[in-house]
């Protein structure tokens, strides 16, 4: 038995142990951890990793010295040991949870304003590209990244993954080349995997993204199943989705930037009913020790977001429903879908990076949070394979991300001014009434001026923001009813502050 | 009595006869006239037009030899005569009626495809003003003029009318300057209106300018009611609108181009009822001998459009509900309102062109019709005063009324097609299988390419239309499934015929 020395909070401490090999070492053995410190007290399942070892993955959220025990019927013998868990590194701010009702704060309350992008399988291509996603993703305004575990077979997604999460062979019928951009193969029922015994390298592999992502500040946002699939993985029984997600859990929860979003488009998974994401929600809960943020995307229709176990809602559509919908669910809206800036032939992958834009600022200034994808064709589509960022519409992402950024602490959230216009306002009342500060947004209306009045009794300091060139003008202090004179171009933000 | 000389096919034939002054002659005496030829029988209400002077108005709708008896008590003399009519000159092809269900024609059987302005009072302007509405509309796309009977009192819409309708004078202190943008007076309740008197010049000079309009081939939708007034218009009694509906159906009907729309913004009269609206629709109804089109335009609550006496729906909405609209009403969807291009501070002035061409392109492709206003700040707004067109949206709005004049005669319907792109088809369904005529539209959307399948017995020449840049380009000719080169564009359309 041997573990990781370096244990800051909420870092991974590992516990490796040699074990039975006899048989099925996933299916036939189990491994379990006790972890108990003066202020916590956890049980943590293992996994087999592969060449007689077992490994039980812990992350620690206290200070202080920690003792542990290893359980189970992979050995003879018993373990034990113990270890003390140091102070965080400067970057290491813990795990995000939802802050405030409608937001996010990295478990050491610094605020987490998320913004994401999409790139499915950008951790199945090979070792030079996936280095240029990351080299891409360290000068983004990126802090979050939704992919598969599993890897995509779709239009522009053609591609064999780098290596397969279970023992076997892909049938030679499902291998299809880049030209069937459709790539569905033959049916998957006569795949060739054995879905109990799974490659331990391929989600190692896995891991090794994921810790490069926490290095960037970058969350993962680990899609579990979608429907896009030629190798037979999407059609796997109840049996073996459940011995999937706790050996992913058991492997991935550790990592405190770790999210779980149960699927890609749940409603176009034909053959998993409500229930079993019931079910798969259910299991993820009790073996993630550390309760990582929980949600599932649709494509069309949303899935019920009021669920106990959802902690956001993750949403495709236009966000001009985000007001609405933080009504209804009660809980952050992330619409990770909202279009993507590109030029496929498709409508969900062709639009101006002014148009990706301007949903993200609707959707900021409605109390949400929008989500990027790009999708121009090229031989790397960023979407899918990710690479090098080519749009527009990034730069103007880190912008308004700088803007969210200085605006006072915790979150957005709208306030119903004049019926053209949308504005937010702080999440926190009292910030709200403290700052007077007020974010009105314009979308693609061109006033050539606008009137306000936010009080009579204070006086305010507005800037002009052009949400596309990226300036912010002074426009001097104001006080009562007040005229705005105004660029008559579309894109146009107005930040009001209380001096 | 006198009666003019020329008397075409669906011209004014106005009979004109002295009668008793003494009372209030607009309501103490009545003028009608029977006039009949072999094939129309009509009895048709005249009016007084001031200086003891009655006046009778038909349009014949026959070439055919007509006589004529005037009866009523606003004369102790019985008067009769005859005529004969003519055939229409070269551009006189009747009054448009509603064609093919979702469609309009002249009563000669010519198409006519609405592309309407809106220029509320730039009648009730001066006469050099007037003059340069007039030579703007000479060269613009447009066919069809939304314009107010009564003076409208709203933001860039303060100054006063040339005249009044009525006898009397405006109480004083409901003259605003130009500065009060909103310019709503006092309480119209203490006006010094005779509403039993009308203005003969009043009216007379809107006939003019209808009678101008219909040189340039453009149809009059006259506006009957609206609520933006401070002279006391708008809160008339019941009794008071009925003189008034019946003084102007009988003065205005017999002008070929004219349409009646019941109101601008129905909903945002509060006074109103829809039993009132009813009534209105049922005086004009009976009044009017030839049928003029009738419509009733929303501010955000529809009318019934089902309602029989609406030939047709006036709409205010963005134009993706088209398809929709044509279900439920079965009949012709004008889009008479779809936001302004321009730079006011309201969100429905100030939208870009591209985003107005859309919107016209988005209500054709649907099987619709689409209107335009322009909405810049500056001494004259074309949307309310006429003047100058300064925006950049006609000239592309007059390429679409092309791309439509050279489609299969008699409108389009929307098809489905894929779920990202919308076409329309010919609204006949012989004429849509004979030419194969496609209208493919993408509007924000910008596919680098786009696969098509029409059929697989039929050639097809297909062009790529850029919308914004006015260039139609032959991409070839095609067959079966194909797939088409398109230029990453916004705002492209794509038309398919058959060889």
């Amino acid at each position: 038995m041997k573990h990781t020395a370096a244990a800051e909070k909420w870092s991974v401490f590992e516990i490796s142990c040699d074990g039975k090999t006899e048989g099925n070492p996933f299916t036939d053995y189990n491994i379990t951890a006790e972890f108990e410190s003066p202020s916590e007290h956890k049980t943590v399942a293992g996994f087999y990793d592969g060449d007689g070892i077992y490994k039980v993955r812990f992350m620690p959220s206290f200070e202080e010295n920690y003792r542990y025990k290893v359980f189970g019927n992979f050995s003879d013998k018993e373990f034990s040991g113990e270890f003390s868990v140091t102070a965080p590194s400067e970057d290491n701010h813990g795990p995000v949870r939802v802050h405030n009702t409608y937001h996010f704060a990295y478990s050491d309350g610094t605020p987490y304003y998320p913004v994401g992008t999409t790139c499915y399988v950008w951790e199945l291509q090979n070792d030079e590209l996936i280095a240029e996603t990351l080299e891409s993703l360290k000068s983004s305004p990126f802090n979050k990244i939704r992919f598969c575990v599993f890897p995509k077979s779709y239009c522009y997604n053609s591609r064999e993954p780098r290596s397969y999460p279970y023992e076997g062979t892909p049938i030679p019928g499902s291998l299809v080349n880049e030209d069937n951009v459709w790539g569905f193969g033959p049916d998957s029922q006569g795949n060739c995997w054995d879905f109990t015994r799974f490659n331990p390298k391929y989600f190692e592999h896995i891991e090794n993204c994921i810790s490069k992502l926490q290095k960037l500040g970058i969350e993962a946002d680990i899609i579990l199943f979608h429907p896009y699939d030629r190798w037979g993985f999407s059609t796997m029984t109840a049996f073996q989705n459940e011995l999937y997600l706790r050996y992913v859990s058991a492997r991935f929860s550790a990592f405190r930037n770790v999210w779980w979003s149960f699927a890609n488009e749940y409603d176009f998974i034909k053959n998993k009913s409500v229930d079993d994401w019931e079910r798969y929600a259910e299991i993820i809960v009790e073996s993630d020790p550390y309760g990582h943020l929980r949600s599932i995307h649709n494509g069309v229709k949303f899935y019920d977001h009021t669920r106990p176990w959802i902690t956001h809602c993750s949403i495709q559509r236009a966000p001009e429903g985000t007001s609405d919908w933080r009504k209804i669910y009660g809980k952050p809206v992330v619409i990770d879908e909202m279009l993507y800036e590109g030029n496929l032939q498709y409508g969900w992958g062709n639009i101006s990076p002014q148009e990706l834009v301007r949903r993200f600022w609707e959707a900021l200034c409605r109390g949400g949070y929008g989500g990027h994808g790009e999708t121009y064709i090229g031989k790397n589509v960023w979407w899918s394979h990710g690479g090098v960022l080519k749009g527009e519409s990034s730069v103007r992402i880190s912008f308004m991300r700088k803007i969210l950024e200085d605006a006072p602490s915790g979150g957005l959230k709208p306030k119903a001014m004049e019926w053209d216009e949308i504005c937010a306002v702080p999440e926190d009342e009292k910030l709200a009434a403290d700052t007077g500060y007020h974010l009105f947004y314009y979308g693609i209306a061109r006033p050539a001026f606008r009137n306000y009045h936010i009080d009579d009794e204070n006086t305010y300091s507005v800037e002009i923001i052009d949400t596309w060139n990226m300036t912010v003008e002074k426009a001097g202090e104001f006080k009562g009813r007040f005229r705005l004179d105004l660029p008559s171009r579309e894109y146009i933000a107005v930040r009001v502050k209380k001096v």
